[in-house]
């Protein structure tokens, strides 16, 4: 039976490349990279390459990058950070579409810092209201957290539009960006959209698990989460991650160029095929050729089948999927960028969502539709009797 | 020219056996662990069996295992996780030997949470000032931080007197142990020392760097410091480093249940050789005979010959060894720990730090005591003339 892993937002397979770099710097250069000697400063080398490696896809400087745990420390740590400079009881915004780890972020941070944590609404089909985030923005203003790419629709955030309207209200204001699921899959320059801060998670584009990067602007104020030795300019304390960080600069390395324009064909061809045998699907995001639809995300309803019902039977197709978010997926609530969409209830326990990686193929995507045509059919002749 | 690696308090080469874990976890079993199907049960399995396998070192209970990105964040999560809950004004203690990931976290509390952060003084011989700290110790104190071995000296901390001093005069106060450099190491015991936390790091014992994790006693209260997919029972969120825990997890069950006694026979082999030609080393830290003398740790001073040329000299041999702890290293202070053992300048810029591992063997110590004899008498000419 063909194996199709389709969960790829959730996590990646590493890359072979990104096995061999750890491989070697578990072997060979395992040093601390704070010590003196010099094979020690092969172990710094790592650091160097892949701050560098991480700066160029977003058109950033290795001196910008710091090295962190993860996505979820990453986007905490910037804003904790940044917001404990800014207790003046200004306003924090983020989407209604934030992962947990910016939305939870941004309540804490007003618990601790007396701001107040404003959330910008979503339309119907999961893009950014810009207009309700102007009535939101003012002079008091200190950060707006906004996701490059969400996790769940694979809308593409309006992030240039949010740095004009920055630029004219609140020019002071700070604008992190959830990269996690847009690094590498969707161009994005820190140049031309000069956000403050990016955060990326390695383990979501074939690097290891326990590693991501802060990337942040000339100018950007964050006090450190972490604190300890002062390593990475007492950024981020604790002796570095090098072998995960090995393993996130080759995986970044070892990225195809071509990698979204052919997740992108993939990815039509699935709904097409889908939709030509099932015109009742629901897609919950931005249809699939919107210029804001991601390549690599796919949410599709078939209600009344449940979206749990159909993972398990696709599961026994060898076909694996996802139901919103993993992080989520095991507390059972309904997904709340669904909810923010004002999806009905049905539609939410059915949406399932398709993630796609460079190295799926045509025969997998062909094979997937029609698995998911027949257990589509099959189980709502079931719930339906 | 023979290789010899002796600063494995600095760091350790992963073992094989941890390597092949994270082989395994990279290829296999990479699917997240919060994910429903099948597969993801693997990953999640990963989780249990690592946690049951720290939890058996220190005699706690796999339940009470939080996974962390290191020593550093295991100590930070515990003091400010703690302490946070602690805003009354009480006092927060920490030994003057104590890394920079607690010290500097023990005074940031102060700052943040308006408690008092008071230093234990150390002895001559780098241990814990008990009669000092009962005379710190008052109702007002809610918090006591101690390493269970100095990263600096190889002393081991008097844990169980320290126990027995907070169950008489501050029952309620909870103490912190930084196990970073013990664990595995030098015997410990949470049911026979009522601590409520412990810190360990993986790459100090073979694993990989970029985990670690804090084992707490039943009734010890914190807050978590990462905060989203509500990841470890809200206690550490972000997607578990599977790959990294694989590897400690395998790194703790290949540690050699000799390792401490082999170790310690290499270290007083090593000091003996020392001694019969160099009478004026000094041994920073207690005698290596001593009870309270961790088996892999020693420091030692030639001065005038300062510590920096002697590393280098060394590494010209082939050897490597370390300054203080790796961390400060690069930032050329006299150590906090020396001095608060009220070394005299000299001595402190003479100390090198040699840490041992199980790997090593007799014909790489003998070696060692040849080269280091045989460098120091000819840098003390040159210093001299």
């Amino acid at each position: 039976m063909m194996q199709v892993y389709l969960d790829n937002s959730a996590t990646t397979k590493p890359s072979e490349a990104a096995v061999e770099a750890m491989l070697k710097s578990m072997r060979e250069d395992y040093y601390n990279p704070s010590a003196l000697y010099a094979p020690a400063m092969r172990s710094e080398q790592i650091l160097k390459d892949a701050a560098a490696a991480v700066a160029a896809v977003v058109g950033s400087d290795a001196k910008h990058v710091v090295f962190t745990s993860g996505g979820t420390e990453s986007d905490n740590l910037a804003i904790f950070g940044h917001m404990q400079m800014n207790r003046d009881g200004g306003d924090i915004l983020y989407s209604a579409a934030e992962h947990a780890a910016v939305r939870l972020a941004c309540e804490e941070a007003a618990a601790r810092y007396g701001c107040r944590a404003l959330e910008i609404p979503l339309t119907s089909e999961g893009q950014l209201d810009l207009v309700a985030l102007e009535s939101l923005l003012s002079e008091k203003t200190r950060m707006i957290c906004v996701m490059q790419v969400c996790n769940e629709t694979g809308v593409i955030m309006p992030i240039q539009e949010i740095c004009q309207l920055r630029s004219r209200i609140c020019p002071k204001a700070a604008i992190h960006v959830d990269g996690v699921q847009g690094f590498l899959r969707v161009p994005f320059s820190m140049k031309q959209c000069p956000v403050d801060s990016y955060a990326i998670s390695a383990h979501k584009f074939h690097g290891p698990k326990g590693v991501g990067a802060l990337v942040w602007r000339d100018g950007f104020r964050f006090k450190p989460m972490m604190i300890g030795g002062g390593q990475q300019n007492d950024r981020r304390s604790g002796t570095e991650n090098t072998v995960g960080i090995a393993g996130m600069g080759a995986a970044i390395k070892a990225y195809p160029k071509d990698g979204s324009s052919k997740m992108l064909a993939l990815k039509k061809t699935l709904v097409e095929n889908l939709q030509a045998v099932l015109p009742e699907m629901k897609v919950l995001g931005l249809p699939v050729d919107d210029d804001h639809s991601a390549p690599h995300i796919l949410n599709v309803a078939f209600p009344p089948v449940r979206a749990e019902t159909l993972l398990h039977a696709l599961e026994m197709d060898g076909i694996i999927v996802g139901t919103g978010s993993a992080c989520s997926s095991k507390k059972g609530k309904h997904s709340h960028v669904l909810t923010a969409m004002a999806q009905q209830p049905a539609v939410m326990e059915s949406a399932i969502r398709i993630s796609l990686c460079p190295e799926n193929t045509k025969e997998e995507i062909l094979y997937t539709a029609d698995k998911i045509i027949h257990q589509v059919e099959m189980l709502r002749r079931y719930v339906r009797r």
